[in-house]
């Protein structure tokens, strides 16, 4: 820990955090003007994507040769992409930068290196806003000072804003000082995080393969965390398995010919009732939700498709397991008895690693020379894909935690009143490069 | 016609009617006061076989070496076969004549043969009675004069006893006067028509196959006909299939082990609900009913087994097909979506054959000549599984019919109050006699 | 009949039809290229409209004062009437003719009249088309002809185009002829025939209580007339009650709060599955269909609402009301299980008239001399709202019709490939003409 | 504790104490010979009375003046009441002895006197057996040892006939040395314990409001405890709410009349699934199960009643509650959505104390006099209705605990291997008898 309190006493360190302060909160803000759903980050991209080539980095990987053929989970339909490829360009993304997102491809993956031989540290960011319509009311904050969201039905109302911000400041500060940190930072700006769908292409892609430590952070306002405080790690990160099961009937004209048709409303309605009745076990927190249904084109015309989107939870990742494949075999059960084809498609999913007890030691520490409080790990209670990545780094040998912050007690996540205390940003910036700084001086601390 | 023409004013064919009024009204009393379920006719089997004889039949089979190794659909459990056999062996059944029939191996076949050679002509009586209690009540006859059921929770509600005491007294009659007819009689006296399960086997022994013509009869109240009357055949014999499914999944203790169960419970309950939802081609008659369920032991268990009685009824044979592979498939379905087993067992079926014009008009002649007023055939609306005899005689070439029989007009049949006006049934047996000979006597008619 | 006959022979009347011949068939493939759905029908309505006015209706009846401020079933969302109306205008629709159709007050109701007292006669056309994207196969006539909807997603697939051509041209063969017929002719141009909405607030409006005669027509490829027959009326037209079932529930965050939430998706397909356990009476055609069900927002969210379309059909009008009491009480049943609301509405329906015979017979005679051949009355199998307009009439003392009118041996009616050979149309419009002249003449026919 | 350890070193205790060691080991084996389902505990009862008669208590109350006209929860039907009565008269219980429990007023309360003044103490016993066929394996003990049950489908299987003979033990032995406490005890022979029916009346009689201190207990062979060890309290009873929910419908003749139906299975089953959906919290151990459903008579009579048996588990007493009213208000929704009733009846019921810290001290100390091992309080995991009368104690200011006693390490219960080692039984006995004793002598701790 004495790499900590060094950086801590030195002026130039100090510096180089504190000129990031005003550019951390104004491009928060820009962010939350543009907010951009899952896959679809391309003005996301593309402003860190500028930033961070200023930065020279070692290696930088962005577009569809990030993703070097790998399927991605969840990307959403052709429309979807166009309309929000046509939002960028309308806010100013050029041909030239769209161009290699072309599909959906988001998101960027960067090397900074420091100065001689280090650990490899990976700092997760994540891109994506929310399908939500944000708050005009005057109370809302973002509204009264003028940085609303200015795109109807899309909303940055889980703090990804500021996730991206603090990452590309963290970079900035990190390459100012590069003679004072040894190894590589890998720099992971994660699109799709909503719907845990976008860490799983990184995870395969071999990013965190050679990763020592991963840093993962949250701002959260519903953890129980006060202004100004945070929590090295948490516990009770919730496995998940999102899906959407897609029915294919036979159409018919139900007035004259109902027997000729193959009615996928009915197996999906079956399915949606029936599911409720796989068992669980007691005491565990399983919960399966089928969340939308749509189905059918008129009343006179036998449905013959239906669309179902659901989710599994559990405290268990065996029960996440078991019960996707009950719900697979009930779907496909209930589908067969009605003639019907069904199809289960896995949409994202999250993990429920340990973090590790020496990497929080170090981050407190970091934390309270950043000048934030520091308080014992919280209980998530929710899921999040950083988990694959800390996982797979964990697998490889290496540590990795997921810190939560306090984003002041405002409203819920995902309501459209969700708001931050920004001023908290520089801080976050300030403990991210410590932390970085830290680990690369002494080792990485080994897991528990 | 002439045949019955010269039978009508031969004293000698009076008296051999005349002979058997009272013994045919005694006979049927007393298989009403002694009623026994499908596959449990015993006393009834053995009453008949005595009769049988007594006639010097050509031919006759009986007990376990009628069935030749047959399956045979929907035969009952052990216990109620071993509670029904000990009930006639109390009503003074012989062990050496319950004997063959151990397993529920009830019914005969017998030939008699007239002077000469000429076509055979099948007569069939059903044998069994329904699973009912019947009235006690002042207003219902049978209790008035005493031959009510002896069998608590079991009762003759569907003149099966007046149609076995007839074919007994035609057989009488008919080897009296056996000089006056030519070729051969078959009786088929078959258990098990409730349900429509006992024909099935007749027919697969070959039974038919060499008919030229098959009657079939049945006395009912409720198809518009007025005491003295009948129809010489029907028109809308409802095609069926009655089948169960049992559901077996794994039981478990349900408060501390739940997931480890197969819920066999929720299959039943799933593909009772879901059946309703299979397609009907529109206008037809065709319909499905669940009409027993039961599953389960004990509140704190997970069921594990499920057995579910029901019927498909249509006026189209290829759509009983069809609902029944519909069935089939969704029962397999939604248990497999549950990893519970099914099995599906058709218990029996019916038929819907056309009733031989040329034949219906001998027999109204025939009918006339008894002292029966004669009307147009009648629209039935229901299955009997006299069907599968008529239509296996067709197939082969021969003809055959289903006449309908004014009972009264009493109570619904398969209610505790059904009850008939016995003193048709003479008439009823002369009807039978002057057929056959005058059927006998100047060739089978052809089916149109 | 001489009236009839009259004009058959007048070098005059068949010059005012002759006339019409081509125009007939170019307003019929300009509409075509032009669909709108029901209630949506703004440039329909206004070319109409010009089309009529130029006759110097005795009255007329159009946009928001037609209806009088009177509810009608089954008007679309804002959404879909402001993007049609917008259609509308870019086709050159001028503000002032959309300006009182705001709302989707579409339709036109119009009265010439003849010379000297007669009787009121009332000919029905219906404007709408359906939500259906047109072939544009080379094997599609109207894409080959050049005459192909512009509008994706919307096409005239039921002839309706057809039909509104030709009471134009009936109205201005009429106007031409003024002297030759007697009374009043009422022209029903209906919105919204699709989904058995529009004609409901027309009846209600009183626009058929003075009708002596309502004459009503359909161009149909599959009733089984060929090309150039026509039959004077129809039997089985299917009495129908079309709904929405809205379901209101309370949302919740289902991995943290499920228990607050208030899932009115499973009360919805509660309803889609159970109602098919509803019963139906034995051999009618009742039919209930659940077209379409749309509910809930994302994998992680409670659904909070859920709206469920479907219909009733039968062959008898009072199991129609007796399954729509049913689905009621299902849905309230259901969804009051679960604590969720539900609100049933009726979005339209269509009843089952007997064509008069008397009205039947001129007509036929009519159609003969319009050179058309003549068949028996059709089964016509399917529900049309022209029904209630010859309900109200009988209701009224005066009679009704339903013609029949072979369109060609095409395709199917509601599908992308569905045509008419539109050659037919002059002898259409001849037939209507001299079906209102002769009637006109002589009195009405009495029904029978 | 000085009472206790006095008593401990008193020859005259032991001596109390040895003399029953016999008796209790003979009379638990007579009662697993003779086993009694819930609220038909003729011959135990009866037994029991002998026994306590015999000991002079100072009141005593047994049969139908026991219940006072009370509701009595999931008394069964009369003939299961009845062949239970006939199977204890042929077991030699006499006609005035079972007179007073017709109707199935078993079980017994009673009070021993002390000498002098002091606290009121209740012990309790349950009586019933498991409808259930014991094993008769070599390997079963009881089998090999001639004690199996004489009773087909009714056997103890968890432990209360050894109950039942412990506290008839601990009886004699206190009466026998009354000299040696003071105040009072109560014997509260319980009826019904499984499915949680008993208790429940033995609390409304009131027999608990005086009570200082409730000593429950349960020979477990599931929690964990060697032979020879006890626990002196449990955590985690499980709250429980046992019902039976009756739909009566109305039947109808399925082929002819199906609409005339109310289908009482299509309900049952529509709840038996629907009831899966009933939301719960995350995390809790709150489950529902449909554990039995009956319905129907025959494949062609539409279902006029259905019986479904279920019950609710919970760790939270508010969330039986609200799963409870939940699952009344599906049954009645559903029901009233088909036409049918449906009536919701608890038959038993559980709830989760805190067993009083300082009372299970004093029995720890007791328990190791007596010779057993001392183990922490176990997880218990199910649920007994002993709970209530735990409550209620506390509720008015009492203590209460419910101790496991080590069964030895034998097949689970409620299986048919299920077995005790019951040399286990004298130092049980020694254990109640001491705790009175200590209890008696040095006033009752304050619970915590």
């Amino acid at each position: 820990m004495t790499g900590a309190q060094d950086s801590g006493s030195d002026p130039a360190f100090a510096e180089a955090i504190r000129d990031q302060a005003e550019a951390t909160i104004a491009m928060r803000r820009d962010l939350h003007r543009h907010p951009e759903v899952g896959w679809t980050e391309f003005r996301t991209s593309a402003l860190v994507r500028e930033a961070i080539v200023a930065l020279e980095p070692d290696t930088l990987r962005f577009g569809a040769t990030l993703y070097d053929g790998l399927d991605r989970l969840g990307v959403p339909d052709d429309e979807i992409l166009a309309a929000a490829m046509g939002r960028a360009a309308a806010a100013g993304v050029s041909e030239s930068e769209l161009e290699p997102m072309e599909g959906g491809f988001t998101g960027l993956a960067a090397d900074l290196v420091g100065s001689g031989p280090g650990p490899v540290i990976a700092i997760r960011a994540d891109l994506d806003g929310l399908p939500l319509s944000e708050s005009d009311a005057d109370t809302h904050y973002p509204a009264r000072a003028g940085f609303r969201s200015q795109v109807d039905g899309v909303m940055h109302a889980c703090a990804h804003d500021a996730h991206t911000a603090v990452v590309v400041s963290v970079a900035r500060a990190l390459h100012r000082m590069r003679d004072r940190w040894a190894g590589r930072v890998r720099l992971l700006f994660q699109p799709a995080e909503e719907g845990t769908r976008g860490a799983d292409a990184f995870v395969r892609l071999g990013l965190l393969d050679d990763v020592d430590a991963v840093l993962t952070f949250h701002i959260l306002s519903n953890v129980g965390l006060a202004a100004g405080e945070i929590a090295p790690g948490v516990s009770d990160m919730l496995p998940t398995e999102k899906f959407v099961v897609r029915f294919t009937g036979t159409p018919s004209q139900f007035a004259s010919s109902p027997e000729r048709g193959r009615n996928a409303l009915t197996a999906a309605s079956g399915v949606t009732l029936l599911a409720h009745a796989i068992p669980k076990r007691p005491g565990s927190r399983s919960m399966i939700n089928v969340g939308r249904l749509v189905s059918g084109t008129a009343a006179n015309i036998v449905p013959a498709s239906a669309v179902l989107t659901g989710e599994i939870r559990s405290d268990r990742m065996d029960e996440v397991a078991e019960l996707a494949a009950a719900f697979k075999a009930l779907s496909s059960g209930v589908a067969s008895g009605f003639g019907v084809e069904s199809a289960y498609e896995v949409t994202g999913y999250a993990t429920n690693p340990r973090c590790d007890v020496g990497l929080m030691d170090r981050i407190a520490v970091d934390a309270e020379h950043a000048g934030l409080a520091v308080r014992e790990p919280v209980s998530l209670g929710a899921s999040d894909d950083a988990s694959l990545m800390i996982d797979r780094v964990q697998q490889r040998g290496g540590v990795g935690t997921y810190v939560a912050i306090s984003g002041g007690a405002y409203h819920p996540h995902h309501s459209p009143d969700f708001d931050i205390d920004d001023r908290v940003l520089p801080a976050v910036v300030e403990l991210m490069v410590r932390s970085v700084v830290d680990l690369s001086g002494s080792g990485i601390p080994v897991g528990t």
